[in-house]
């Protein structure tokens, strides 16, 4: 049996516990035993309110500890577990393992995904990246993993810093050029929603092709015409300073070809 | 009944023949009657070989011309049709309506989406912005863009210049960021894989949510240490441009608030 306490109430928190809650239901020989909120009532939609503690001195003792706050806060909570040798993670795609307090063994156990309050979320599609500093420790995070994930993988804290600017360029950086086009469009007195086939198209092909092969429009084509016709089209100078850069970045990028 | 003619053999024209051909199928008071191509072979996989011509002097004569070429040859094309007041209009975002010869009745057939060879997609879903120069021609595209789309829109030129500088964003610049993600990832030996189910739930989140309530990540909590640490990361200097100015303009719009 693995014994597992989770810190934290945010969005990651509350996605593990569920997903956790979901997998014991099957019965495995892991168990939840323990989450810790500063407020209490912040988890109690999400687990027996007698299993939630608001004082880490009270943790029980557990196999694992993970740890699902901010990244700030990760070094100061990891030295106030009342426990020594046991297995502590975090769940960040930023912080050093090594950030983590010596007191304990140290490990990561990061979902690469972005966690939406009240929005459902399939687990077992969602990578998990390990890390930990020897092959035992792996091997329960892996077992752990693997009850909530069908994606899990071993990453080094170098290829996890890769991932995380990745992951911003992907989510958030992509999510604010929807914004962008969505200013666009009310500024036009035209429907956003008429764009959203187009979004949903843009990142199934991206994963069908590679994003290489889906470029298509005026920058790649190198269609001047048409790039000063939308220059001319827009009136906010960020959005300007954007189109200009991004255009600029996919003409490159094709002559490295 | 509306008899219509196709002009064009790329992607738009074949996804459209397609589409008409299946909506005929069911029965319908529209005909699509004749297609044009340069090269005859382009087409005979989408319709009867018998039903394609090559030369703009054999086109049949149709209530409807449905010109899907390239936005260069519109004007041009559109003066060689061999009759007169008959309704001709072209599907592209970025020319104005006016660029069609005076010789015929003119109009606007935009289907807002983006087309890859040999990918299936459901034309129902897509949004098909019309416009016309009077009434009684946009009933006809009307009827005629309801046969194969559920989401028929009248929108102005200038309405669809906004629409077409916003799909620029939406799907050309978004993939860019997707393949600088992905180079990034193979530099440092990890598998873009991993950020594949981040990428979808991020343009599902944008259709649930808005972009704007979407938004998460550094530069919108002002998280400087993790933005600092990002830019340090990355070695490309086009990358690094890129970064600033995208996390710079997510932090305009946060205080704009």
């Amino acid at each position: 049996m693995i014994t597992v306490c989770i810190i934290g109430s945010g969005n990651v928190a509350q996605h593990l516990i569920a997903s956790f809650q979901k997998s014991q239901s099957n019965g495995t020989a892991i168990e939840l035993i323990q989450v810790y909120a500063r407020q209490k009532h912040q988890l109690t939609k999400f687990i027996a309110s007698a299993k939630i503690t608001n004082k880490l001195s009270d943790l029980l003792e557990a196999d694992l500890y993970i740890m699902a706050i901010s990244d700030d806060a990760i070094s100061e909570i990891s030295s106030q577990i009342p426990f020594k040798n046991k297995l502590v993670v975090h769940t960040s795609g930023n912080v050093a393992i090594h950030d983590l307090d010596t007191n304990n063994r140290r490990g990561v156990f990061y979902p690469l995904q972005t966690f939406t309050k009240n929005k459902a979320i399939n687990f077992k599609e969602i990578p998990i990246c390990l890390e930990s500093e020897n092959a035992t420790d792996f091997q329960m995070l892996e077992k752990v993993a693997k009850l909530i994930s069908n994606k899990v993988v071993a990453i080094n804290s170098n290829q996890r810093k890769a991932l995380h600017v990745s992951a911003v360029f992907v989510n958030n950086f992509t999510n604010h050029l929807f914004h962008l086009a969505h200013t666009i469009c009310e500024d036009n007195q035209v429907s956003f929603e008429l764009l959203q086939p187009l979004l949903l198209e843009t990142a199934q092909k991206a994963l069908l092709l590679s994003p290489k092969e889906a470029q298509t429009g005026p920058a790649k084509r190198g269609d001047s015409k048409t790039i000063a016709a939308h220059i001319a089209f827009l009136s906010n100078q960020k959005q300007i300073e954007i189109y200009k850069l991004l255009t600029q970045s996919i003409q490159n990028h094709e002559q490295e070809l």
